[in-house]
C-alpha cells in the first residue's frame, strides 16, 4: 500500500494536534468490540474473536431499552423483509426506493404521535438536522429558542440554517424561555426546539408549559422524544402521549433505534408539513431509503410495543429495582423522573478507568460518558436497565461497582430523596 | 385525531405556497410504490397491495446496479446477522454499537481503496456532509474549491462548514480550477472536493488532472466515488483504481447502497484522518451506528464484487447491448463514458408524463428526473441497465419508449457519436 500523506497540506499536522489534545484531556474514545446475542441479551460477546477468546459481558449501556431488537417477530419481519425484497432499498424515495412498507410505516408512526402525517429519514440525526435546517431556511426572519441541553443534531439543523438567528434559553427554564420570546420581534416566525426526556441526566422537559409559552407568543413547537418513544404513554407514544398533550405539539421527531430497538428515523406532523419536508428537505430527497429489512422490522416492533403495555411496566419494575439496589448498597446516582440512571464521576480518566475495570475484572459493561457527549467534570457511567436484566446481574454489577468505587476513592455522598425527584 | 394546525403560524401558509409553486412548476412529487422481487430482480411488483391490484413491472431506476442486494450470500449475511446480532446495533458506536462486523468491513473499505483505513456512516450523504463539514472547520482559513456539479450531500457539507470560504470551478474544468487555486493565498489550506462519476450527466472527471493540480497548489483532495464503486478498477476501487491514481486521493468516500447493493456510506484515508473523524465528526458521534444485518451483508457484498470481475464485465455488455438498440431506434440519448444513460426530455411536465404512461401502459418503470436533481430544462429520464435486464426486456423497452416519443412529439434529433465520448 502506497500511503497517501501530503506531508505539506497543514490538515494532517491538525489532525496529530487535535487527537494529542483529546489524548491529553484523557478523552480518547476506543470503542470497545461488542456482539449482542440475541437469545441472552443484555449478554454480548466481548472482543474481536468469539470465545473463548472474546468473553460473555453483561452490557447496561445499550439504548435498546425495550430489547425490542432482539424479539423474535421484529428480527422475523427483517428476515421476510430481506428475503422477499432485498438487502437495500436500491434508490432514493423517489427513485424507485419507496416500498409500501415505508408508506405502511410512515402512516403507523403519524398514528402513534396522532398526527396526519409521518416520513422516514435514514437516522433520528438526520431527521433533527435535516427537519430543523428546512424549516429555519424556508422564509426570511427565523428565530429559534433552543434548549441549552439540546442533542448535537437539533444543533447541527439550527446552526446549519443559515439566516436564521439562534436563542439559546436555560435548559428547562420556562422562565427564561418567556423572557427571551417576550423579548423577539412579535411578527418574527419563531421555533421552539426543546426534548421530552434529556438522554444524558435522565430529567423530563415541561412540554404542556412550553406549548403554553408557544401559543402565547405564536411559536411553532418541535419535540424530540428520541429517548422517549416506546417507553412513555399508554401506546409509548413518548411523554407528548403520557401527558396528553400531542396535539399541541407542531412537529414529533423521533428514532426508530432506540425504543424500538431496529434503525433510522422520523417526524410526524399535520399534511402540509410533512408534505413540505419530502419535497424540499435535502437530507431526505438526495440519500437511499431506508432498506427494506429495517423498515419491516421496525414496523412490527412500533406495533407490538404500541399493544403491549407489559414491556413498559417491566422496564420501569427494572428501574426501580436496580435503584433499589444502589440506595442500598450506598452507591451515589442521580435520581431522575425518568428510565436513566446517571452514576456521576467527575473525571475523564477516572470515568474511562472505572469502565475498562468493570469489564476487564467483573464482566460488566457501562460506556463511560465523557465530553463531548456532557461538559467536562460531569463525566459519568450512563446505566439503562431493562426488562432482560435479572436480580442476579443486578446484585453482581452493583457488588462490583461498589468495589470500584471504594477503590477508585469515589465518596458516597448519596442522599436519600423522594422517588420521581429530578 | 385533533389536528395541531396553528393557522396563526405563518409557516403553515408557507408550506401551501410552496407546495403550490412545486405543483405549477409540474416537479410536485409522487413516489410510486415498489417492492422489488428478489427472485425476479429487475422485475417489481408496483402498487400498494400484493398482485392481482399490484402489477409486475420491469424497473429501469434502481441504483443497485449490478443487483448486489438480492444476490442470495449477500442476503444470507444479512439473514444471519440479525439473527445472531438482532435488528439494531442497539447504540451509537461509542454506547455499546461497535460490533467486530463494523471493524472488519472498514478494514476491507480501506483495503479496496488502497487507504490506511476507513469509517462508516449511516448513508453516503451523512459520509460527505458530515466529512466535508468537520474538515472545514478544523482550522482556519480553509477554502473549498467544489465542482459546480457536486452531489447536494458534498454542498451541504460545504454550507455547514461556516468561516470556511467556498469557490465553486466549472464542471470538469482543470483550467478553470487551476485559474481559481492561483487566485487564492498560497498559504491558506485548500481542500478540492469532486466527483469520479456524475450520476446525472453520467460523465466521469479526469482525477489525476486533478491530484496534479492538487499537488501544484497544496491542496486536499476530496473524491466522492458513490456512483463508480463496485463498477470500475480490477477490483471495484471506482474509477480512481481504474485510473491507478487512487494513492493521490487524500480522502475517497463511497456508499454500499448502489454498487455494492445494501445501506450506509464510507470515507477511506490515513490513519490519522480517519481517526480525527471518528473522534470529531459530530454527524458520526452522535448517531446509532448502522445495524449489524447492513455491515454483514455489505461485507459479504463488498468481498464478491472486489473478486468477482464478470459482475462489472456483465454491466457494461448489457449497457452496451441497451444503447445499440436505443440507437437503432432513432431514440435519442445522451453517449457517456459511464454505465449511465441519460434520454433528454427537458420539461418537467412532460418528462412525468412519459414515466407515467411507460407505467401505466407499457410496465416499465424509469423515474422522471427533474428539478431540483437536475437544472431546470434539462429534464430527462435516467436508465440505468444491468447484469439483470434481459435483451427481451430491453427490445420490450425500446419499443415502449418509440410509441411515446412519437405521440409525446420527442423530436429524434439523436447523431451517430463515437462510442467511449462524452
Ligand atoms: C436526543 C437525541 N436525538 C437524536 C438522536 C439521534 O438518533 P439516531 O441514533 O437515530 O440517529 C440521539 C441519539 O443518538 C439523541 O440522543
Ligand atoms: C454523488 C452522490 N454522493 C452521495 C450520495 C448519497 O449516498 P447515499 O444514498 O448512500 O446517502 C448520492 C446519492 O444518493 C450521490 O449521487
Amino acid at each position: 500500500m502506497r500511503v497517501t500523506r501530503n506531508a505539506r497540506h497543514p490538515f494532517y499536522e491538525r489532525c496529530h494536534e487535535v487527537l494529542d489534545e483529546i489524548r491529553q484531556q484523557g478523552r480518547y474514545r476506543t470503542f470497545t468490540p461488542l456482539s449482542r446475542l440475541t437469545d441472552r441479551f443484555p449478554v454480548y460477546e466481548e472482543g474481536m474473536a468469539p470465545p473463548p477468546e472474546g468473553r460473555e459481558v453483561v452490557v447496561w449501556s445499550t439504548n435498546d431499552y425495550l430489547g425490542m431488537g432482539v424479539v423474535p417477530e421484529v428480527m422475523e419481519a427483517a428476515v421476510a423483509a430481506v428475503r422477499e425484497h432485498g438487502a437495500g432499498a436500491g434508490g432514493t424515495r423517489n427513485i424507485a426506493g419507496s416500498s409500501p412498507l415505508h408508506t405502511e410505516l410512515e402512516a403507523e408512526l403519524a398514528a402513534l404521535h396522532g398526527k396526519e402525517a409521518g416520513l422516514l429519514f435514514v437516522s433520528g440525526y438526520v431527521s433533527n438536522q435535516a427537519t430543523l435546517q428546512t424549516i429555519l431556511t424556508s422564509m426570511p426572519g427565523w428565530i429559534c429558542f433552543s434548549d441549552q441541553m439540546n442533542h448535537a443534531s437539533m444543533i447541527a439543523g439550527i446552526k446549519g440554517a443559515r439566516g436564521s438567528q439562534t436563542v439559546i434559553f436555560e435548559h428547562n427554564n420556562l422562565a427564561d424561555l418567556e423572557e427571551k420570546l417576550a423579548a423577539a420581534p412579535a411578527d418574527a416566525p419563531k421555533l421552539i426546539a426543546f426534548e421530552s426526556v434529556y438522554s444524558m441526566d435522565g430529567d423530563i422537559s415541561d412540554i404542556a408549559g412550553t406549548c403554553a409559552l408557544a401559543r402565547k407568543y405564536n411559536a411553532l413547537t418541535y419535540l424530540d422524544e428520541v429517548h422517549a418513544v416506546g417507553l412513555y404513554g399508554e401506546e409509548g407514544g413518548g411523554v407528548s402521549q403520557r401527558d396528553a398533550v400531542a396535539d399541541q405539539v407542531d412537529i414529533i421527531e423521533g428514532t426508530l433505534a432506540k425504543g424500538f430497538g431496529v434503525h433510522g428515523g422520523y417526524v410526524t406532523a399535520s399534511a402540509e408539513i410533512i408534505d413540505f419536508l419530502r419535497s424540499t428537505a435535502s437530507g431526505f430527497i438526495f440519500t437511499t431509503a431506508l432498506p427494506p429489512s429495517v423498515v419491516g422490522a421496525a414496523l412490527v416492533s412500533v406495533k407490538k410495543v404500541r399493544a403491549e403495555n407489559w414491556r413498559r411496566d417491566a422496564i420501569f419494575e427494572r428501574v426501580h429495582a436496580f435503584r433499589q439496589r444502589l440506595r442500598a448498597a450506598g452507591i451515589p446516582f442521580t435520581m431522575t423522573p425518568s428510565h436513566i440512571i446517571p452514576v456521576p464521576v467527575g473525571d475523564a480518566e477516572r470515568c474511562k478507568r472505572i469502565s475498562a475495570r468493570l469489564l476487564r475484572e467483573f464482566g460488566h459493561y457501562a460506556t463511560p460518558v465523557n465530553y463531548p457527549t456532557v461538559p467536562v467534570g460531569t463525566e459519568r457511567l450512563r446505566l439503562t436497565p431493562g426488562p432482560s436484566h435479572t436480580d442476579e446481574m443486578m446484585d453482581d454489577m452493583v457488588r462490583a461497582l461498589s468495589v470500584l468505587f471504594r477503590e477508585e476513592g469515589i465518596v458516597h455522598t448519596w442522599q436519600p430523596q423522594p422517588e420521581g425527584v429530578g
